[in-house]
C-alpha cells in the first residue's frame, strides 16, 4: 500500500527547492562512483567524497558520475551548486516518489525514471526512482540505493571494453543506454508478471477457489502500479526524441526511437494483461455463480422428491380411529406404489430441464 | 451532498456582475491583511477598513492584500474599483462555488483555486474556494473564511524572514508561492485519503462487513469530490505557463512547471486510488457472493442428507395394518444400515464434489 | 421517451429549407413582442401582425424581436425574408428538436439553444428550443410557446430601467444577456435534480426498496436528458467567444467567457450527479445481495438445526416391534438430551462462522 | 449474424481493382436511369445498355446516371473507362461492404454510404451500400438494388418540376441532396427503433420475462449495426464540406453543414438510445434479483415457521413407553399452545424484519 | 498464453543493436528467394547463399528478396552490411515479438507486420513477423518461416505473369503488394472468427451451458490477440501515405490509402466482434440468474405446499392420550380437507403471483 502514497506531507510549507529527502531511506551511505571515458582512455574510481567529481567538469572526456543514496542533502547540493543544477531539481532528485518525467534547462537535460524490481519469492513489484542529468559532457545518475543498480552493470562492461560505438558516441548516447538498460529490465518484470497471469489462468480452469480470486486482485494491483511507472515514460522519451536541445545529438535519435518502441511494447502488454485480467475475473464470478446454480440444484432435486413423499408417509402416520386406508390388505404395498410413481415422475421431470 | 450543489439559483435573472454572495458564510467579519515587501523593506499590517490598502496601490513595492471573508459586497466592490477589476470577476470571487480557472484580463489575472482540508475526527473533506488576482506588484487573495487560511503561514514567514528568493522576485512569484502552499496541501489531504484506503483494504480482507461496503462507497465520493476540484488545476497551471502575459515572468516558468507536475502527480494519485477501490469493491461483492456459496453448501449439504432419512423413518411410522418388515425381528437394526449407508454415501458424493 | 425521439420522419422526402413544423404545437397563436431601445429611448409593443416588425430594420437602434411560437410557416416565412435569413435556417427554427449549435452566415449568427423547465410536482426535466439570429442591431428570438418565456423578464426589466450596461451596449450584449438567461435557469433544474440524489442517497441508507432503484433509473434518464440539451453548448458558446465575425464586440468577449465558464460548471456537475449515481446503483445491488444473504443465513440455521432433530424424532416415531431404546425407562429423556447436545453444537458452531 | 461480417475472403490474392463483386447478388439485373437537365431543360430515360450513358459525358447539362445492381463487372467497368474512374474505385463500387467515405481525386470526388432499411414486420435493420461519384456536370449513383431505392424519389421528383433550387445548382448540389435524401431516411429508421425502446421499457416496468432481456440484447445488436453504418458518416461530409476541390462550390456549403448537423443529431440519438439500453438491462437484472430475493423470503418465511413445529409435532409423535407428558389430560392442548406461540412470534420478528 | 509474451529478458544487458534471435526458431534452414524484374526481363531464383543477393543490388531492375527465417545472424547481418541498413533495424528483424510499426531512415524504409493464421481444426489464431526493407529499387522481406509464406504466391504470379501494373511500377508499389496481401489475409481470419461468433451466439439460445461460457471467453482473448496485431498497422499505413519519403512515389498513394481503409475496416469488425461478445456474456450471465430463478421458484413452491401439510399431519400424528379430534368419526376425513384447501389456495397464490 505503502507504495501507492507520496509521504510528501513533511514537505508542505517549506520553500520550493528545500533540500530535504522524501522516502525510505535505502542505502546507508551514499556511494559516488566516476566513470571517464572518450575513444582512447577509461577510468573507473570511487569517490571518497564529493569533491572529486569536480575535477572531471572541465576534462573534454566524456564522465559517467553514479551516485547511489538520495538522502544526503549535503552531497547532494555540493554536486547541484558544482554543476549548476537548479534548486528545483535538486528537489526533485531528493524526493523519491517523482513521475517519470523530463525537463530541458538549456545547459543540462533532467530525466527521472523508475526501476522495477521484484524480489525473488516476493509478490510485489518494487520500485526505484532513477534521476539523470545529462549535460555536454557528463551524465549524472542518481539512484536510491545500490541494490537495484546492477542493471547498470552492462553499460560499465560496454564502456570499459570499448566494444561497440559506446566509447565514440558522447553523453547522449551514454544516457539513452541507462534509460534503455531501465527499460530492458521491464521486460523481465513483465515476463515474471506475464509467469504468474498464466498459472492464474490454469487454476482458473482446474480449481478455482477464494484464493484465485485473491490473486487476480493482487496481480491487477501490480499492473496498476506497473502502469503508473511507465505510463509517462512514453512521453518522457518522445520529449527527449523530439528536443531541440543540442544536447541530444541528431545520431542518437535512432536509438532513443528504439526505446520508444520498447516502452510503447511495455505498454501494450500491460493494457493486454490487464485486459486478460479482467476477462479472467468475470470468468471466476461467472464459475462461482455456476455452482451456485449446482449446488442448488441438488437442493432442489433432493427436497422436491422427498418433501411430498414425507408428506404422504406422514398422513398415513396419523393416529385417527378412522382410517379406510390402513385397515386395507395391501394398503402399505399401494402406498409404496404412489410414492416410486412420484418419485420416477419428478426424476423424469428434472431429466427433461436438463437439471440432471 | 451540499457540498457537490451549486446553490446559484438565487442569482438567476440579476444583470452579470452582480454582487451577491453565493455560498456559506463562513467568517463572521471581513479580516484585511497587507503585506507589502521589497528586498529591502517589509512591513505588515492588519487593515481597519478597506480604504488602508490603496495607499499600497502606487508604491512600487510588492504587495500582498489578503482578504478572509467574501460575503461583504461593499468591501469586495471597494476594492474591486480601486484596483480596475472587471465586476464579473468580483462577482466570480463571491460565488464560492467556482470551478477552479485562470484568466488573463491584460492588467491582472485572475486564478481560482480550491482549498481542500479535511476536519479531524470528520470523514469529510470539506473546500473552500482561493482567488488570486495577480497584478503588476501586487496579488489579492481572498479566502472564504480564515479558518483554513494558515497554509499560508509559511508563505508570510519566508517573507519575513526574506531568506530565500522570495523578496528578490515579484508578485508572479508570490502569486506562484500561495498555489504551491495550496497544492502542497493536497498531499495531505491525499495521504490521509490514502490511509483510508489502506485500513479498508485490511479490513476487507479480516473482516469484510456491511459497513466496509459503505465505507468504500464513501470513500469514493470523496475522491469524486476531491477529483472534481484538482482536476481543473492542471489546465489553470499550464495556462499560467504558457500566458504571454508580461506579469508572468520568465524565470518563475520553471517553478510554475514544478507546481503543474504536483498537480499532475495528485491526479494520477486520485486515479490510482479510484482504481483501488474499484478493485476493493469487486473483490468485496465476490467475497460476499462467496460467503453465500458456503451458506448454500451448508444447507444442501444438511438437507440432502436429512430429508431422504425423515423420509425414510416416516415410512415406517406408518400405521398400516399389515407392515410385514415392522413385524421382522431385525427391521429396526435393518432400517438403521440403510440410514447410514445413505448418510454416508451422501458425505462421500459431497467430499468428491468438494463441496465438504 | 418521446422526448428523446426526433420526429423528423414527416419531412423526409421534402427539399431542404421547406417550412414545416416539427414538433408539438405548444403556442395556440403566434405572439409578436418588440422592444427597441438604445442609450436614450425605449419602446415595447405587441405587434399584431408580423409586418410591424420591418419598420425597426432600418433604425440605428437596437432591436429585439420575440416571437413566441414557431409552428406558423407564414409568419416565420416573411420575417426570413424580410431580414435576409437562408431557409435552412428557417427551417432549423421550425424543427424543435435541434441539438444547440451556433452557425455564422455573414450577415447575422444563427444560435439554438434549449431551455429547460421541470414542472412542480411533475418528475421529468422538460425543453424547448430557443432560436437566437443575432444581426448588427437587432436579435429575434423565437420560443416554442411563451410558457417557459419568463426566463426573459429579468432581461426585459433591465433593459426597461435601462441600468447597468444593458443599454449601453449593441445586440451582441442582449443575445449574450439571453443566453446567460438560459444558462442561469440550468442551475435551478440542476439544483432541483441535486435534491432528488439527496433524499435518494438518505432513502438508500434508511429504507431501499424497489421504488428507491426505479427513482435512481429515472434519475439517470433524466441527467442523459438534461446532458444531451447542455453538452453541446459548451461548442456553441466558445464558437461565438471565437468568432472572426464583426457581430460580436471584442468588449462582450469577457461577459462570452464568462457564460462558458457557467456551462462548464453546469456540465461538471452533470458528470458528478452520473457519478454519484452509478455508485448509488452499485450500493443498491450490494445492498440487496447482502439483505439475501441475511435471508439464506436464517432459513440456513433454521434448517440445519431442525433437520437432523426431525430425523431422530422421526426414528422414534417408527412403528417397529422391536425397538429397544423404546422401552429403556429414560429413552425419552436419553433423546431429549441428544436432541439438546446437537441443537447446542449447531448454534456455537454458527456462532464461530459469525452468521448469527 | 452475416451483416456483421465481411465476406471479402475470395478476393484474397486478387490484384488490387480486380472487380470482383462481394457480397449478396440482390438486383436480377442491372438497371441504368439517366437524367439529364439544367435549368430549362429536362430529359429521363431508361438506359438499354451502358454506351447510351456516355453521349451525355460532354454536355454542358447535369446529367445524373443512377445504376441499380453492381454485380456485372463489364457494365461497371466500361463506365469506369467512359469516365475515366480509377480501377480501385471501381472495385470499392463493387465491394459491398465498405465503410462510408470519401476520396477526392481530382476530377471527380467519390463517397460511399450506407442506407438503411427495415422490412415491416422484421425485427433486423439492413443495409446497403450507396456509392456517388460527383464530377463537375455529372453524378453517377450506385445501388445494390432498385428495391431500397426510392428514397431518392423526391429528388427526381424535385428535378423534374423544376421547383427550388434544385436545376439552378449543379452536380455537387445533386450529390447533397441524394446524401440529404439517405440521412433523412436514417431519421425514420431511428423512428421505428426508437419506437422498440418505448415498448420495452414499458414491458420492463409491468411484465419483464426472458423475452424482455432477450429483446433488449437484439435492439442493442440493431444499434451496434446501426451506429457503424452513420459513425463514419461525420467524418464524410465534413470531409466534402472542408474539400478544397473545385468540384464542391462554395454555395453548397451551407447545406453541407446542415446535412452534417443532421448525422450529428442521428449519431447523439443512437448514442442515448444505447444509453438507455444499457440503463434497461440494469433494470432488468436488478429485477431479476429483487423477485429472486422475494421468492427467497417467501420459502424462509414458510420454512422457518413450521419446520421447528413439525419437529416438536414429530418428538410427541416418538413411541417411547415413558412419556409423561402424552399421559397429561391438557397435553394436546398445552402443545398446540406451545406451537402457536413459536409460530406467532415468528411472524412478529418477519414483520419487524419488513420480510412480510 | 505464451503468444502474449515478449520473451526479450535475455536481450536484457546487451547492447543495442545486438544480433540475437528471440523468439520460436520456426525454419530449419533459412531460405533466399530472389525475384529480379522489370517491365521486359523476369527472373526468379533461390539463393544457395546470401552472397548471391549482391549482385543485385547495382542493377537497375526491381529485386525482391525474400528471406524465410529470421534466426540466422550471420545471414542477417551480411544483408544488413551489404544493404546498408543500420544494427537497431537487423535487431528488429530478429526479435520476433515485435509490434507492428513502419520507420524511415532515409535510404530506405523498414516496416514490421504481423501476418495471422490459424490453423485448421485449431482454435488459437497465430501470428508471425513480416519485416520489410523499402529501398529506391529492392524490397527485402522476412517471414520467420515459410509455412505462412503463401499469402504472397499471389503477388509472384503477378509478377511472373506480368499482366497489370505490377511490373510497371516500382519496389513501392512491390512492398505496397505485400502488405495487402498480408491485410486481405485478416479479412480470412476475421471471418472464421466471425463463424465462431455466429455459431455461439445459436449455442446462447439453444443450449448454454458453462462451455458456452468458456468459449465466449476464449474468443474474446483472440480478439484482443488479433486486436493488438492489427491495431496499430492504422498508424503504420497512414504513416507510409503521409511519409515524404521519395522512395514512395505519388501514384502509389491511392494503392496506400486503399489498405488503409481496408486497415480500418478490419479495426471495426474487431471492435463490433468485441461488442457482440460482451453483449453475449452479459446474456449468458443473466441467463444464468434467470435458471437459477426457475430452480429457486419450483423449490420454493414445492416446501412452501408440503412443509405446513406435513406439519399438519404431524401433528395427528402425536400420541397424546387425550386428542379428541382423533376420536371423531370425520376426523381422516375433514383434516384431508382442510390440507387440500391449503394446498389449492398456495397453488393460487403462486399462480398469481407468475410463479407457476
Amino acid at each position: 500500500m505503502a507504495r501507492f502514497a507520496n509521504k510528501r506531507s513533511r514537505k508542505a510549507g517549506l520553500p520550493p527547492g528545500s533540500l530535504i529527502h522524501v522516502g525510505e531511506k535505502k542505502a546507508e551511505k551514499t556511494k559516488i562512483t566516476i566513470i571517464d571515458y572518450d575513444e582512447q582512455s577509461f577510468q573507473r574510481k570511487e569517490a571518497a567524497n564529493v569533491e572529486e567529481c569536480f575535477v572531471f567538469k572541465e576534462t573534454a572526456t566524456c564522465t559517467w558520475i553514479n551516485i547511489d543514496g538520495v538522502h544526503d542533502a549535503g552531497i547532494i547540493g555540493r554536486i547541484g551548486e558544482c554543476y549548476g543544477i537548479h534548486s528545483l531539481i535538486l528537489e526533485d532528485i531528493m524526493t523519491t516518489a517523482q513521475r517519470p518525467k523530463m525537463e530541458d534547462l538549456g545547459n543540462y537535460i533532467y530525466v527521472v525514471l523508475r526501476m522495477l524490481s521484484s524480489e525473488k519469492g516476493g509478490d510485489e513489484v518494487q520500485s526505484e526512482q532513477v534521476s539523470l542529468i545529462v549535460g555536454a559532457n557528463f551524465v549524472i545518475s542518481f539512484q536510491e540505493s545500490a541494490s537495484l543498480g546492477d542493471v547498470f552493470d552492462p553499460v560499465r562492461e560496454r564502456i570499459r571494453t570499448g566494444k561497440g560505438r559506446m566509447r565514440k558516441m558522447g553523453a547522449d548516447y551514454l544516457a539513452y543506454s541507462l534509460i534503455d538498460a531501465i527499460v530492458d529490465n521491464y521486460f523481465i518484470i513483465l515476463e515474471k508478471l506475464g509467469e504468474r497471469v498464466e498459472v492464474l489462468e490454469e487454476e482458473l480452469v482446474t480449481d478455482p477457489g477464494q484464493k484465485t480470486l485473491h490473486d487476480i486482485h493482487t496481480l491487477k494491483r501490480e499492473m496498476i502500479y506497473v502502469r503508473k511507472s511507465v505510463w509517462p515514460l512514453r512521453e518522457v522519451i518522445s520529449g527527449l526524441e523530439r528536443a531541440e536541445s543540442p544536447l541530444i545529438k541528431e545520431a542518437t535519435g535512432i536509438f532513443l526511437r528504439d526505446v520508444y518502441d520498447h516502452t510503447i511494447q511495455v505498454i501494450d502488454t500491460i493494457e493486454t494483461y490487464r485486459d486478460m485480467l479482467s476477462g479472467m475475473l468475470d470468468m471466476y464470478l461467472s464459475s462461482v455463480s455456476n455452482r451456485m446454480n449446482q449446488v442448488m440444484k441438488v437442493l432442489t432435486i433432493i427436497a422436491t422428491i422427498f418433501i411430498p413423499l414425507t408428506f404422504i408417509a406422514g398422513v398415513y402416520g396419523m393416529n385417527f380411529k378412522h382410517m379406510p386406508e390402513l385397515e386395507w390388505r395391501y394398503g402399505y404395498y399401494a402406498i409404496w406404489a404412489v410414492m416410486l410413481t412420484i418419485g420416477i415422475t419428478m426424476v423424469v421431470l428434472f431429466r427433461k430441464r436438463k437439471w440432471m
